[in-house]
């Protein structure tokens, strides 16, 4: 396929562009919170086979460059220099980047711009509005009319909005819109747990259905969609209450507000996604973390996007955060499998070259483009 | 593999004959409750591949004409002359029928017939019986006698009973068989319900328990199966308390009785149901509605349903509803991915020609006609 | 691959060495407490496929030999001799047997190492310990103190113990460790319901959250993993609430105490499983059960296994009971599902066959010599 297809990576972070020493590359390789067991490497899983497979050779290694080789040619090469050559070698042409995760210690919008050449547009993270708004906020009162202020302002620069609810609280819980009474008590209850030390960041389910309703609000308003984390995640995850299909009952009130919620990374819950995207006018998905860190094995999770999934449905994703690495792998692996699926169902005779190709159009860009509204 | 292999669809719905609009045949095309979204179309995704390349050539098109041409020559056919040449060509010796779902709809059971020339047979859904009784019941405990003597009327002619339980009160509920007192109690609210227009169809979980150990009861006394709605479905289903191993506790007890149940679609829980099938003796399978919706990937399905799932207790559906395409390209992909499964099998060396072909006799009628009792 | 690798067999049990009859052959052949409906056999399924392709040879027969033939064989044989070429043509270097399910009925370690002149070592079942004390106990208090000496006395001489709590009360309990007074109670109300008959085995939560509690620290003394029983199994699986997903808390608190823990099985929730190996430092697993039963479609769960989990997180089991034929298709069926991944991954360029060659090292011994401290 040519460098030359438009791609919207729709949902990404930004990367670490300073020299990273072993463990510091070994942990942003990994979900976990501890470093993996005595003697044991990072490098020894599936995404570490396509760091030195894919990577190595950008920074100028052997293909399957041993870790030690890796990082000390990175270190060489420096940070920022590793960085842009993986960044620009990702050939995207857009990035929609979630500023809401560790954002003091990757780069920023415009910075990614910069290292990448690409156009950016900023996703709005909805949690970390509120904890931006308590950290300000006088009152519980002023917590509520604080975010909704900096909702409005932020929404005003973005494209989309997004919300961790998975994280902080599971998709199960109650799925409706809470009244202004209970708002105002839950900010009060949650600054006074803040203030006691209790509570570190955003985790009032009141809260965080108030700041869903209010981004349903301003979809509704700013005609874009609504991201919704999904599943796979790091120990924080409740697993089977992040099952997308939880969250039908909220699904059901985006859709009668004709809200577009894009569901992101879904594993190990793909085949729910791609039904719910069947079933429901508003659901799109994307299976961006996966396709890293099942490295060889990504094809099983693509063919799951491509089983029961409407080709209008499906959006690209790298999900990178940090690495450069993750960027340049995303764009890799959906390449190569994609390719793969597409060449069976050619081989198959399921498909012509002609319609494949605009599938892939669709899924690479053409579905961003029209939900984000982005002209080219 | 001959046209003459005799074939059981154990679970189908009848189609409509009419002429269809675009619209209406893309609305056909889907499990979703709404159009898909602007300037997009059901022909983009898995099943409408299937249609364009499978269907097409039986109206008389190329592979892979476009959805324009394909509905401009149906109309031109006309939907009774389409039909018949694709539910001719599904080459079925035998339908068993569902006639409780959308049946003022569809062709009835007798016109399946006409339209097919295969033998046809009926299967009584509990739950429209339920709704029937209800219309003609002037107080709960007539409703209650009236509902065991249409049940045992409708029985007479039927081979099985199917519950959409699933649909309606999911599978995550108290399994035990309701005293009369509460069942009399039930139907008197569900009357009201009615009445005060409150309720539309029946979803009262004790009056479904009531309709399901009487369905089990009417099965030892005619020795045929009882059909389960699994999994898979539209907006009304709660994926995660619709997974087949919720109901083990229903299951232990039709084991006991010696009824078989039969599973019907299972997705995503396909291995689930294989799982049942191998610890339950009374537990019986099928894939068919997935098949379908999953169009070319629809392989890895059929891979799930011969993984763990005993061969003597798989059985072949389309679950096809509206469209004869459906009943079409449910015999199409059942075929040709069992031979994508079989040849991959005899290619490894795990199985012989003669086996292989041993077994797709036992899925695609020995058992059906074993538990249906089905004379050839 | 060359006979000679070391291979660990981490977790399986004993056989039976006697003569068998069909119906014992076909009951050890399957999960079911009820046999094959009237007319079908457990010979009809994937495993039954395997028995026949590649038992059938080690007894002297062709491959694919008709169960009458096999049995006959078998039988002519004797079970001894049968059982003994199985068990030897298997290849382990060391067993790790778990002694406590049916151990009256089969073979016991010693036994063991002297029909296939392996190494043998024993993991202790903490439910049976429990079940052993209280066969003794004449109080709540001496059922306690008994327990906890039991337990030290049994773990000196073996390498892991292992929980069955899936089986028993499902993961999803209170996850925290029971205050002494509780377990007292506990111990009492479950010695009275064993004295009236209304208990067979240890099902009671307490006492089970006792057991797993008193194993972690036993591990860390020992510096040995506790093993999990997780998801597939018999009747007795709630597999929903067998998710490993849902035994996270639990997890956390062996993480922190540096006691590995090794999921066994994890069908249908191999993802999950990798997911936990990804995220927690503590998480091994092993899919041994379902390659024997998931018979030529096996290679779909040996993917999973290597989709996102760290190849020094996983472990070779063949979990196999009662049948010497179990063993040694857990040997033939992880081997070559392993070299058609990795003969895919080297077609792809996605390793070497160096690289290869070290995963396959870590995965049938590295992995468990180093947490079970096995020298060779």
């Amino acid at each position: 396929m040519p460098q030359t297809r438009r791609y919207i990576d729709h949902h990404c972070h930004g990367i670490v562009d300073a020299d990273l020493t072993r463990p510091q590359l070994e942990a942003l390789m990994a979900e976990a919170h501890l470093p993996a067991p005595d003697g044991c490497t990072q490098f020894d899983k599936p995404l570490g086979l396509l760091v030195r497979r894919y990577c190595a050779p950008v920074l100028g290694l052997d293909p399957f460059a041993s870790p030690e080789d890796y990082v000390a040619r990175r270190t060489e090469l420096g940070g920022r220099e590793a960085s842009r050559r993986l960044m620009q070698g990702a050939g995207m042409t857009e990035l929609l980047i979630d500023t809401g995760h560790r954002s003091d210690t990757i780069l920023d919008v415009p910075q990614m711009a910069e290292i990448t050449g690409c156009a950016t547009q900023e996703v709005i993270r909805i949690e970390a509005v509120m904890e931006a708004a308590a950290k300000q906020a006088g009152s519980a009162e002023e917590l509520v009319s604080l975010f909704a202020e900096m909702m409005e302002a932020f929404a005003r620069d973005a494209v989309a909005l997004k919300s961790i609810v998975a994280y902080r609280v599971t998709f199960d819980i109650d799925q409706t819109r809470p009244d202004a009474g209970a708002v105002v008590k839950a900010a009060g209850d949650w600054l006074a747990a803040l203030e006691a030390g209790e509570s570190r960041r955003l985790d009032n389910a009141v809260l965080i259905r108030h700041a869903l309703f209010m981004a349903l609000d301003i979809c509704v308003e700013r005609d874009f969609p609504l991201q919704l984390h999904t599943a796979v995640g790091d120990l924080d995850i409740d697993m089977p209450k992040c099952d997308p299909t939880v969250f039908v009952p909220f699904i059901k009130q985006a859709e009668a507000m004709k809200v577009p919620l894009t569901l992101l990374h879904c594993y190990p819950f793909v085949q729910q996604a791609t039904w719910l995207a069947e079933v429901f006018q508003n659901v799109y998905f994307d299976v961006g973390f996966t396709l890293n860190f099942t490295g060889p094995q990504a094809i099983r999770t693509m063919e799951q996007a491509m089983e029961m999934g409407p080709f209008f449905k499906q959006l690209y994703s790298s999900d990178a955060f940090g690495l450069a690495e993750l960027h340049y792998l995303g764009r890799i692996q959906f390449e190569r499998m994609m390719d793969k699926v597409m060449g069976q169902w050619l081989a198959d005779g399921d498909i012509t070259l002609k319609e494949a190709d605009r599938i892939i159009d669709m899924i690479t860009h053409g579905n961003a483009a029209r939900i984000y509204r982005l002209t080219e």
